[in-house]
């Protein structure tokens, strides 16, 4: 039967379905999940595309574990707990061997984080991996870009800017550190932090396209502006000695996974707990301003502009 | 800004998201949904790769629609309610005429079908569309592929084999008469049939890629086997002057989006009155076997071998 090899490739991706909360799950068509009462469902999705989102000759390992991490970002952002995950896989070829990797890498994170696959389809075309998650929030504690007020202060997890460095290593045909290039193929979504959040942040985004961009779009849903501090600005160990290349890495370079949220300067001290009870690190690096924009200010005060303000998928 | 005509193109998704159950739509970094209490959540995911699941010069208003209906007939087969989609979609170049038309024709059937579209991707490379189905169907009432036990009666709704003969006219550079190329293009989900064999159906599946191989995967399923009529099935009436040519269309071409579903023979007169009630054409086709496999037969009563047993997306 010719769709044998198709069967054998579900079969090796049914493995990663156990979990909680399935009722049905890979192998019908549709999965029956069970919500939790109380709770909102948080629903997103993102896609990789090979030469666009990630280099042609990178591991099917490291695709597989950040297809799920870039989604897991997105709810973390929201403050959610992962539960559920879809994946529509475009394959050139049916490649056993690789489909195996991306399944290990995959699942390392899926272990780790309690996310069950229910369901996908696997279809053959460019390599293109579209990944969709579903997790859960109580009604009414979600995280969201909106809510940030003039005075609240600004913070961001971890740091910035180290897998953008290994992209251009990598662009420029070099082999970045394997540390560095764990930060580009091994984002670690902020989930503890994000849901240690909830009820303390007034504002909160994942960094995906960079810090200058997604500050961007959660001042412009809250109807406010920003000032930021960049001599206070976490950048990644090895972007330290580069100068302003290294804070336009740490600004628009991307692929950070790190939480930027906003907080009431009464609550400095329980955020500052409930991210140490998370052992994440954060950093203090600006102010909510009532005027729009962003203005960063170097450490002698001056403005600075970054010179791009993130990834944009179709510019020209 | 770069990514400009990424945010147009964006606010123009973002219409088609008007629906209940949305606390958080499209403009997060993830959406916020209310899911119905006592229900099961019903999550399904198709991809369609340009060149592939359709020829190149498909015109994006058919794409919209059938990007959506594709999915929505996984949730018909459950006997779920649509509620709400995500849409990944990869595309060549920001080309806003075509994403209008793109948007025109999935709000056709989302509008029609109750679906809010709350979020997605939008992504450069090669033309790619995927969407994600979220539905609900009240706990325990779910319509599976397992279920059916011999005796059942199997039918099928609609008719069988138009799109495929559609297809093979593209193909072959002809142009197929219009009502044909509709068949191909703008699949109607079955989604009140599936609702009303809800208690009914003992098993379902939706036929998307031929009557052969979705028949084969509900008996696997159900652990049964099955003898179909031929002479009973419903061809679409351009194919019924084919011969054995117009039987392998409907048998393995695909794409026809009609529910396969098996009863018990006590309750056929239920299934027709609730079938007729939602307005929708039902053949009953054959009957469930204890035996495994499917043995087709031909008005004369011989055994008949589908040469194709449906569309394998890695075959070769």
């Amino acid at each position: 039967m010719q769709a044998r090899t198709e069967f054998r490739l579900i079969d090796r991706l049914r493995r990663l379905g156990a979990g909680t909360g399935v009722a049905l799950g890979i192998g019908d068509d549709a999965a029956l999940l069970e919500p939790s009462a109380g709770s909102h469902l948080v629903a997103a999705t993102d896609t990789l595309v090979a030469g666009v989102h990630f280099p042609d000759r990178t591991r099917a390992e490291d695709l597989g574990y950040k297809a799920l991490a870039v989604n897991l970002s997105d709810l973390a952002a929201m403050g959610a707990r992962p539960r559920w995950a879809l994946l529509a896989l475009t394959l050139p070829e049916a490649n056993e061997p690789w489909l195996d990797e991306f399944a290990d890498g995959w699942q390392e994170l899926a272990a780790e984080t309690g996310v069950s696959l229910v369901g996908g389809d696997l279809t053959q075309g460019p390599l293109t991996i579209t990944v969709e998650v579903l997790g859960e929030v109580p009604a009414g504690q979600a995280l969201r870009r909106a809510g940030a007020r003039p005075g609240d202060r600004i913070a961001v997890t971890g740091t910035l800017g180290a897998a953008a460095l290994a992209l251009r290593h990598l662009e420029a045909g070099e082999t970045p550190a394997p540390p560095l290039l764990e930060c580009l193929n091994r984002p670690r979504p902020r989930l503890a932090a994000g849901r240690a959040l909830r009820g303390l942040a007034s504002a909160c985004i994942d960094v995906s396209d960079g810090l200058a961009a997604d500050l961007s779009h959660l001042v412009e849903a809250s109807a406010v502006g920003a000032r930021i501090d960049l001599a206070r600005l976490p950048l990644a160990e090895p972007l330290r000695g580069l100068g302003d290349e290294g804070v336009e890495l740490a600004l628009s370079g991307g692929d950070d996974y790190e939480l930027c949220f906003s907080y009431e300067p009464a609550l400095g001290d329980a955020v500052a707990a409930a991210l140490a009870a998370t052992e994440t690190p954060v950093t203090e690096i600006g102010e909510i301003t009532a005027e729009a924009g962003i203005a960063w200010r170097t450490a002698g005060g001056e403005r600075f502009e970054p010179k791009a303000t993130g990834y944009g998928h179709f510019e020209g």
